[in-house]
């Protein structure tokens, strides 16, 4: 178990809309951009279906996530957070993870996903095993 | 060769700071944050190194760049654009390039790279093959 950082740990917080890098079946990357959450130091994003990247992550657990933190380095060059990991799908407590980020990357007092749409889904859990990209976690870029 | 819409072509011209995914030997995924630009319908990136990432395009073309347009849908949630496509390496031309999408990323006027660490480097251009993420290019998300 990687054990993360005050910094990364408020990168991973701070509402970023993270881009979930995973593999196909054919071995070419897929991406979408994910809203994610922190459990321990495990990154927990959820999904209402069994979507095309779910499958992917059942079949291939390598994944990558990447995030703009917002700031800049001495440079001036923007800082980015980027996480290797492997990831594990568990079954159910869709709506309850998203209803929690939804408060934190819509606004307080939003309800989401909208009652017809909910559905138990699938929550992924990723454990990290490396940290980089441009910041006070990787200093040299 | 994948023509472009004006909406595609718009969000790929918008200085947005862009995710891209390589392939690593051993088929993992490996993201970098990079400046974009368009030369005709592909895309095109700088680099001042032979970096971990332009080895990973010499061996493997499958690449996808994705980025955050900073506009919302009806529904409320963020769009983004991501290109899966096949990336071709050439040598020189970084420094002078660099500097075109420095003005665009940093701002007018500014000079980069310093000369200090400019070398003739490596460009990527990239042939979109496919077009996906949420936003006018993929009215269901």
């Amino acid at each position: 178990m990687t054990v993360i950082t005050p910094e990364v740990r408020q990168a991973l917080t701070a509402a970023k809309l993270s881009h979930l890098t995973t593999l196909n079946k054919d071995g070419s990357p897929q991406v979408t951009v994910v809203w994610i959450g922190l459990d321990g130091d495990e990154i927990v994003s959820a999904h209402l279906m069994e979507s095309h990247k779910v499958r992917n992550m059942k079949r291939d657990p390598r994944v990558v996530l990447s995030l703009l933190t917002g700031t800049k380095n001495k440079m001036g060059l923007d800082e980015y957070l980027v996480i290797n990991g492997r990831a594990s799908i568990h079954e159910g407590g869709a709506p309850e993870l998203l209803q929690r980020l939804a408060e934190k990357y819509i606004g307080p007092g939003v309800k989401f996903p909208p009652p017809e749409i909910s559905s138990p889904g699938f929550i992924t859990r990723i454990a990290i095993e490396r940290v980089g990209g441009v910041g006070p976690w990787a200093p040299m870029g």
